[in-house]
């Protein structure tokens, strides 16, 4: 009996090597998408100092960490990529280049309570845009350009980014005498989807002491109809009554307006008043992105524009814009509603070179060498095994070409290359054996992540 | 004052945007290269239960190792990718197929003093071939194909692959008579490069009891000059005297053999009598990789042969072998030695769209989405400032392209291309600006990382 029974810790994602292989292909896409957008790659520790991690501190944040002694120092590993970036930016600011556009996927942690399709170790997806002093409201108007381009890459279609302005909402509450409970009113509009209309009128009035008449206009402001352009024509029925709404108003308007030019189809695009992001963080758009065929997943791409990014470490102010996707729980949605393509190629090679006995082992070897030159991902079956079992090798693997080499092949300098998917075999010389493979896998390989 | 000074920890290398950009076409060399020969992309989480990462137990690991509670769970970092991957295999076994080939390049950590150059946290990047109950051995002959192919495509050509086979030096001790002391043995020979061969020879007799003729017998055969065919004429002189040689020096000669088929230069390769890797775990050939002109770093890439992978989590013998490329410091050191190609496109966008005014806003958005679904990585400033700071953010940020919208080109629909760095400007179509910036960073985006 071996002396330890082998385990991953739950609430740790660990894929098989197919699906690890589609979660590379869709975190490449993500970084490709984020690349043609102008972002930076970065990456900072997982591990820093306590006192940086939880420089803002308090509430759940702090219960989650896991946070540890290694000699003196107090460490703890990252829950979010945008204190690390803040620490960054605060640190590096005189070595950076602003508006500071980069991306960053790396893992995050937080113990949660354990439970099916919660992790404690996940990937974030992040971009952000981070100004010096200032920053212009275009650079929000692009942020939905990229979630866009992005979920088109992983093969999406039928998905919605829905934007709104925290300026409009703390405005129209203002105008409706609610500026006191702004935040109580925040936190219960945030749970409209969940608990519905009637509840959250009833928690306004009974828990918030709002009139019946603001929660009521406040209720039929959020559920206004119609497309966005519908949507900035109700709105403009409120211009010049506060000021903070106003400017909020013209933002959300240059955002609606730039999507066209941004290359955002309509049907992906949607202004949605009812859109909070939680409390005190954002403070100009923010932004949330749903399925269309899977609402109940909720926001699969979340993110806004805040005034200052690193206030915990420096006096600079540091407005940004960012958004973010949990990549792990993403992945692990699309497994179980089985949204991953069937035609990408997972297996670990496109071809496997079997030499059928020792005497061709050289031009089995020389053969591999050549498909290897030319691009082809190659594997040779170098065990000794009888031949079911060696072509058994690439059924299992999913390998999907074998060049079968046995003395007659080597002494004519050809492989017998076999079709995995069709059966079909022809005997090819090296380098024709690569193209043919190549030719052969071209649309497989440019496939997309996602089936929609 | 901020409440907190942002600061790294120290040991933990944070890279600015140039740096990190480089960094990343590093990872993404090695990930082409070992994809080319079928191995599988694996990841797995940074932390494990502490008993499954310690059950080989003691030495230095356990001192280093960042071990902590959470809740009731004794968890620790993981301190290199071999011992995730034994409990992979060991775990799921009986879903992969064997020979199972994966790569992993990741995140590990040791609590090491720190000091320049090393490192806390650090990337590694392993490969390792794993067999069910036996391996061949051309999977130890491929290996150094695999090396060679991945230092060459970093950019290096000076470089050697030192292999020796540790059976051929077991051997060669019991022809000696020095079984009994042969862990002390080859510890003595592996500081040889460090202390010289009159130190060792001291430490052997003097420490070890090995008698004088031993001692200078062992020395001779281990500074037998000469090609790796004229290292392996030598040791068949021995070839009789003992199994555990005759294995090895069969072995040896299989991969010296396999070469020249394998596609490895004469010049970047050499059979090393003196190379012993380390004591216990290694059991056939070993690897390690030094530069030509900088033999004071040591090897870059080194690994070999094992017999069991995953004894303390299974009773399956899973024989493999594996090498690893400590790439942290491996950057760090291509750094010191100022060895990273100048010529590597290291901004965060290869074109920046500057609009003059508000006017030509739409023309420049429209200008960039053309640009990025031509592949182009295009960045807009937008920021309100004068024509000296927009065109200085260019290049500051190293942005090879600067296309510049005034209204007189947005009317005609073109936009000032300059060229940053000869200063030259045309007047071009969003379409052909792009064709021209591809074209004209196309060297730059496929030159390798290493100036050798």
């Amino acid at each position: 009996m071996p002396p330890i029974k082998p385990h991953t810790l739950s609430g740790f994602m660990e894929l098989l090597p197919e699906e690890q292989t589609m979660m590379q292909r869709l975190m490449d896409t993500l970084r490709q998408s984020y690349a043609l957008y102008g972002f930076t790659p970065l990456d900072t520790p997982v591990i820093e100092a306590a006192d940086v991690l939880l420089a803002k501190g308090g509430g759940e944040t702090e219960k989650q960490i896991y946070r540890f002694q290694k000699g003196d120092s107090d460490l703890a590993l990252r829950f979010d990529l945008t204190v690390p970036l803040a620490k960054y930016v605060a640190l590096h600011c005189n070595e950076l280049t602003f508006p500071f556009r980069r991306y960053q996927i790396g893992k995050v942690y937080r113990g949660e309570r354990a439970q099916r399709g919660r992790f404690r170790e996940f990937y974030q997806a992040d971009i952000d845009v981070i100004g010096d002093g200032k920053l212009d409201i275009m650079n929000e108007a692009e942020i939905p350009a990229v979630i866009y381009r992005t979920f088109h890459a992983l093969g999406l279609d039928r998905f919605r980014i829905r934007v709104n302005n925290r300026k409009v909402l703390n405005g129209f509450f203002a105008i409706l005498g609610l500026t006191e409970q702004a935040g109580d009113v925040m936190r219960t509009v945030d749970k409209l989807e969940k608990i519905g209309p009637d509840k959250v009128r009833a928690i306004l009035i009974e828990d918030f002491a709002v009139p019946a008449a603001a929660a009521d206009e406040l209720l039929s402001f959020l559920s206004c109809p119609g497309s966005s352009a519908e949507k900035l024509s109700f709105l403009e029925t409120y211009r010049g009554r506060n000021e903070v709404f106003d400017a909020g108003l013209t933002e959300l308007a240059t955002v609606v307006n730039y999507m066209d030019a941004f290359g955002v189809p309509e049907a992906n695009f949607e202004v949605d008043l009812t859109i909070a992001r939680g409390l005190d963080y954002y403070t100009g758009t923010v932004y949330e992105t749903v399925l269309t065929d899977h609402p109940e997943i909720g926001s699969v791409c979340s993110g806004g524009r805040y005034d200052n990014l690193a206030e915990y470490y420096t006096d600079r102010t540091l407005p940004g814009v960012g958004i973010s996707i949990g990549v792990t729980r993403l992945f692990y949605v699309l497994q179980e509603q089985k949204m991953l393509s069937g035609e990408i190629l997972t297996a670990p090679a496109d071809a496997v070179v079997i030499p059928m006995g020792a005497d061709c082992l050289p031009f089995a070897v020389e053969t591999a060498t050549v498909l290897r030159t030319a691009g082809v991902r190659t594997q040779v079956y170098f065990e000794e095994r009888k031949f079911k079992q060696k072509i058994g090798f690439a059924d299992r693997s999913g390998i999907p070409f074998a060049l079968i080499i046995g003395g007659d092949e080597a002494a004519e300098g050809v492989a017998g290359v076999k079709d995995m998917t069709t059966g079909e075999q022809r005997k090819l010389a090296p380098a024709d054996a690569a193209e043919h493979i190549l030719a052969a896998l071209e649309a497989r390989k440019n496939c997309r992540v996602i089936e929609d």
